[in-house]
């Protein structure tokens, strides 16, 4: 099952507002139908993002619009979500090829779709390869946050795809995802994802993690990341930097699992990479329900940063740079995407 | 406002199940009632138990029952939360003075909420007077998890008790609580007591805590404690290791105030402190609402152990004990309980 697809002449996805209660297929056949479904979280996760944006270019040109309207009506979707890098990158990079009209602007967005598979088949090999390297056991328990999985790409994930590998070898005793307030990513589709896998599975809550850990809950911490600055310093979702804290306690791997596309080497270190606050209803209320008195502010980062001391490896679908021996992504040669 | 109170001929308490939403008084006339408030988590927090047990032991004798009677419905009482050592310990402690009927019973059980006001007051001077000894700060930012509040006691709290010394001593510039996944403590009641009380704070998600305490959000962390081992290693709500482990990466102090009865001298070490787990549906659900996938198993310790080395200092209600200089609660002399 894929995240979201090209079928026939339209996009389908899984409608992730739904989840886990229902697993819902939607068909989008109009580009004002995509960008609703992406403004409302339906589809989420920066790959997946990236193949919408993509394929909602193929979507418009498929109406045969003039080039005006074509570029308007892309600048429109690449703007549904203004703070998505990856749409916009999506969109723009399809456009490339807009002066072949339709079939070469859908070549581009099954392109970029099968690359998203691709470095994630590859990530799952150099993370599990890692695993074995790193630790002389015949399976592993793994501790994850939020949700890096195919829900957040096409087909699989990046830390979790990690783990979807090692299970697939295997290799996995028991997967610990932490349920990741304030929205829940880890409780509501790490867990579905894990569920359909058949793979074992707890659900522990955020706070539970670095104290489990103290006492041996897990081997090693796998993240994904929105943005790894040159020097390594990895953004993430708010409780990575806990879950790191809790590993280097505990002297076990912590491992960040991104594409190479996440690299920014523009940003030097963690210190500039800006931490978005997402305000106080998120932290105020759970799931519709009001949790604090009416009137309660809240600080709400909706990422956090883990430096290069608490960071074992970075694991891209290139290669495995190896923090800890002082590597940084700017001395780590780039190798060969892996197949399956 | 108290908690728990004996008005006139019964006992009154605040029904913490209807907070933040409702401030509800309950009057409470019959046995039954008192162990039905108590199921339900009306009434929470060991000190307060421990004034329900003895308050509990003067409604009993009030209605002049014979003393067989008395002492089956003491130990009924005692058994409303088995594992609740200070609500048997305040039915037992009410008992010993049986023999001199009502009017001792209900002196006794004034005593002990006298006591533990007293005692909350005293850990508020305590802990205040040691921000003003560890810093060189006109005012203070504090982190704390979960509810250490009046809520939990009579009138003042542990934790809170001393954020609250500090505020009223016009030194705290802000609270920061933390909102205590799966039961929300820290949403729920800490962020009303804060409300009530007038202080300046922001509720975060329990996740952000070392984060920010990394960004210098807060300058100490102060928690309570359910039990204090021999050798000073503290068990408290789960959240309280990970927010050690970021006060330490801040080098900011972590301090645990309780009073002296939570010292558990025949617990050598933390490694001895039994953890409970309170099973799968608290942590798939979220104030009644199902988050994770059905079938989901959680592991859900409800309390973690900070091992000495993360602690700067535990304050009781008769000490300051710096567990940062090496001090121990078996090393460090009493003094005397302070008054307001």
């Amino acid at each position: 099952m894929r995240t979201i697809d090209w079928v026939d002449d339209h996009i389908e996805l899984i409608d992730q507002t739904k989840l886990p209660g229902e697993l819902v297929i939607r068909k989008v056949t109009t580009l004002d139908d995509l960008i609703d479904d992406i403004q409302r979280l339906a589809v989420r996760g920066a790959p997946a993002l990236g193949v919408a944006g993509a394929m909602g270019v193929a979507l418009i040109a498929q109406g045969n619009p003039d080039r005006a309207t074509l570029e308007s009506e892309a600048q429109r979707l690449a703007n549904a979500r203004p703070t998505a890098v990856n749409l916009s990158w999506g969109v723009k990079k399809t456009m490339e090829k807009a002066d072949g009209g339709f079939p070469a602007l859908l070549e581009e967005a099954l392109k970029i779709r099968d690359d998203d598979i691709a470095s994630c088949y590859s990530m799952g090999q150099y993370g599990a390869d890692l695993m074995d390297e790193l630790l002389d056991t015949d399976t592993y328990r793994i501790m994850t946050i939020c949700n890096t999985g195919g829900l957040a790409c096409v087909e699989r994930g990046t830390a979790l795809g990690v783990i979807q590998t090692l299970f697939e070898r295997g290799k996995l005793e028991e997967a610990l995802p932490v349920e990741t307030r304030p929205l829940l990513q880890g409780a509501r589709l790490t867990a579905w994802e894990l569920t359909n896998m058949g793979a074992p599975f707890r659900l522990i809550c955020d706070s539970a993690g670095p104290f489990l850990l103290s006492r041996g809950a897990a081997q090693a911490v796998f993240i994904g990341a929105d943005r790894i600055a040159a020097n390594g310093d990895s953004a993430n979702k708010i409780g990575s930097f806990s879950l790191s804290l809790g590993a280097k306690a505990a002297g076990i791997p912590f491992i960040v699992v991104a594409p190479e596309s996440t690299i920014d080497y523009s940003t030097a270190t963690g210190a500039d990479i800006p931490i978005e606050d997402r305000g106080s209803e998120e932290v105020a209320n759970f799931h519709g329900v009001r949790t604090a008195p009416e009137g309660t502010q809240a600080i709400n980062p909706a990422f956090d940063v883990t430096p290069t001391s608490n960071i074992t490896a970075i694991v891209t679908d290139r290669r495995v740079i190896r923090v800890d021996r002082g590597e940084t992504p700017q001395t780590t040669p780039l190798g060969e995407i892996r197949a399956k």
